[in-house]
Parts: C-alpha cells; sequence; structure tokens
C-alpha cells in the first residue's frame, strides 16, 4: 500500500533545496544553470572593461588653451580633477570595476568548484542589492559629469559666457566618451540586477 | 481510505494559480497581501508628492541680482529654464509623478475590487520594469542638476569665475530642496521595485 501512494511534487522549500545542494538538478536545469552563469560572466567581464576604459580615459583627459573673454585673453589649462564632477565620476567607476573584479574571481571560483554561481537566495538577494547599488551610482555620476560638460559647451546661459568646449574641445570629447563608458557600465549593472530578479523569481 | 491519504503539499504553479485566481488563499497568506499592499500603495503616495513637490519647487525658482566680474558689474537673472539640466529634472520628475499617479489609480480600483494589486508574474515584471526606468531616470536628472548646481556653488575653477551663489542665494536653495526632493523620489521608486521583487521571489 506504501508503494502506490501518489508521487509527491516537490515543495516550494524542496526546489530552493535542490538549487542549493547543487547535486540532484536535471538535464534541462543544467542547461540552463550553464546559459545564465555564461550570461553572469560575460556581463561582469564587460562592466569591469567598461569601468576600466571609463577611468582611464578621465584621468588622462587635461588640455591648455587660450580663452578671449570681454576682449581679455584668459589662459586656460582644464584637468579632470577641477571638476567636483568628474573626480565623482572616476571614484564611482573605480569603484564599480572592484566590485566586477570581485564577483568576476567568486563566480570564476565557484565555476571551477564546478557549482552553481549563485548559492542560495540570501545570496542572490545580496549580489542583487550591489548590482542596484553600483547600477544606481553609475547612473548618478554619469549624468552629473554630463550636466557639468554640457554646461562647458552650451556656455552658461545667465551670465553670457562663451562656450568653453570651443578652445578645450579635445578635452571636451575625453570627458564624453568616458561618461559613456559610464552610462554603458550602469546599463550592464542594470542587466546584471535583473539577471538576479530572475534567479530569484525562478529557484 | 481517501480521507487517510497524505495532504497535498501545493506546487510551485499551484501557488502561482491561487495568488493569480486570489479566491482560496489563506488567513496568513491574506495578511501578507494587505501588508504588501499597504507598502505598495503608501510608497506611490509619498512618491506622487516627492515628484509634485520637486516640480513646483523647481518652476517657481528665479531670482534677479548683479555679479561684479572683473570690475564690471554683470546683470545675473537666473531662470530654472536656463539650465537644460534643471529642464530635464522637470520632465522627468513630472514623468514620474503621473507613472506614480497611474499606478495608484489601477492599484486603488484593485483594492476596490478587492484583488490583489499584481494580478500575474507578467504584470510584477511591467512593475518592476517601470519603477526600475523611472528610478534610474531621477537618479539621473537628481545628479545631473547637482552637478550643475555644485559648479555654480563653487564657480568654474579652470577659468577663476566667481561664485554664482552668492548674489543667486535664494535661487540655489530652492534648485537644491528640489532635487533633494528627486532623489527622494528615485529612493521611493527604488524601494516599490524592491517590493516587486519580493513579489516576484516569493509567488
Amino acid at each position: 500500500m506504501d508503494m502506490k501512494t501518489p508521487p509527491e511534487y516537490p515543495t516550494i522549500k524542496d526546489a530552493t533545496m535542490t538549487v542549493e545542494s547543487g547535486s540532484a538538478v536535471s538535464e534541462p536545469g543544467r542547461k540552463l544553470f550553464r546559459n545564465y552563469d555564461v550570461m553572469h560572466v560575460t556581463l561582469r567581464i564587460v562592466c569591469l572593461s567598461a569601468s576600466l576604459a571609463s577611468v582611464i580615459v578621465m584621468i588622462t583627459a587635461k588640455q591648455k588653451s587660450t580663452l578671449s573673454l570681454y576682449g581679455f585673453d584668459l589662459p586656460v589649462y582644464s584637468k579632470w580633477s577641477f571638476s567636483d564632477s568628474f573626480d565623482y565620476l572616476v571614484g564611482v567607476s573605480a569603484a564599480a570595476g572592484v566590485h566586477s573584479l570581485l564577483q568576476l574571481l567568486m563566480t570564476s571560483r565557484m565555476l571551477l568548484k564546478k557549482s552553481p554561481i549563485i548559492s542560495s537566495r540570501k545570496h542572490a538577494w545580496l549580489l542583487f542589492a550591489g548590482d542596484q547599488v553600483f547600477a544606481y551610482a553609475m547612473m548618478s555620476c554619469g549624468s552629473a559629469a554630463s550636466g557639468v560638460t554640457n554646461l562647458n559647451r552650451t556656455g552658461i546661459k545667465h551670465s553670457s559666457l562663451p562656450n568653453f568646449c570651443k578652445p578645450l574641445h579635445s578635452f571636451c570629447d575625453r570627458v564624453a566618451l568616458s561618461i559613456a563608458f559610464a552610462f554603458f557600465g550602469c546599463f550592464l549593472l542594470a542587466m546584471s540586477s535583473v539577471l538576479d530578479v530572475v534567479w530569484l523569481s525562478e529557484y
């Protein structure tokens, strides 16, 4: 009679336990994990590169020139570290790069041990929180820097000042490139956090 | 004999179905839903208020003054619409306000029908996407505006210009208040998207 009891469906908790132990995963489940892992690692590598590129392009941005203002020839020397917003961009991009590198190292260790890269729900929530915080920070630093560089480009309207980017065009172009990399990094971190939510919602 | 079969555990799919139909929810489940609904509605109302406050404080920001620059007395008239970043902040805050209002109306309709405010996984994903987009947008506009206002406050270092906020302090204070409301709105939208993830991960 015992043999004839209906097959037990896995409960929600059982499903989590299976994922956690990482042993009794079916073949399609394993394939799904592998796709997931590949996406995760790819996003981390590209994000690390974007953050690094953003930092390097920004810290090499400096230019000397002259600006004529009401008949005066003012010497203008522009360097990234003169603007708080650009400092902020370098700081945040570097931090996001370190975050990506650490996650990449932890993921590689997990993959070498052939275990799934997210070990538990708590781990997934932590990853989600980290990715969200860095995505918001990257969005913030990119926007702050582009607000400032846009002001440099268009001049300051409320006191008829000239366009700073005319004499300093190479500086402004470098800054714009660095900002573009920061926004790209933000997008990648946002995608990472969506992947974390997919994990949380599926397992 | 039928009466003695072991109690059937709900499967993952069953749990989703129960939530979707909104009929056979147990008492603790119902309480959880109610707490969830209350948090959701509260967040929406506060977010709507923050966005509105941000828009209103910004569009009433204007001031006339004079600024002495190298011995010249320049007339300075500052208005929010002179800066692209401030225009951007007003646009995004208004859009986030409309988003919150629409969500609030839809939630109220659901609550009046006594059904759960999130009807399906697709709905939860849509809400998550919307909240994320507006949270990033609010972070972006707040940062862009604060980058510009910080530049106004500290002067522009690469060409020794004076502090604009000394003659225009009331304007700068209003802008700072509006930016603070925008950041608060961003925080609330981020919390809303976390609530959406909680829903996705639990049901």
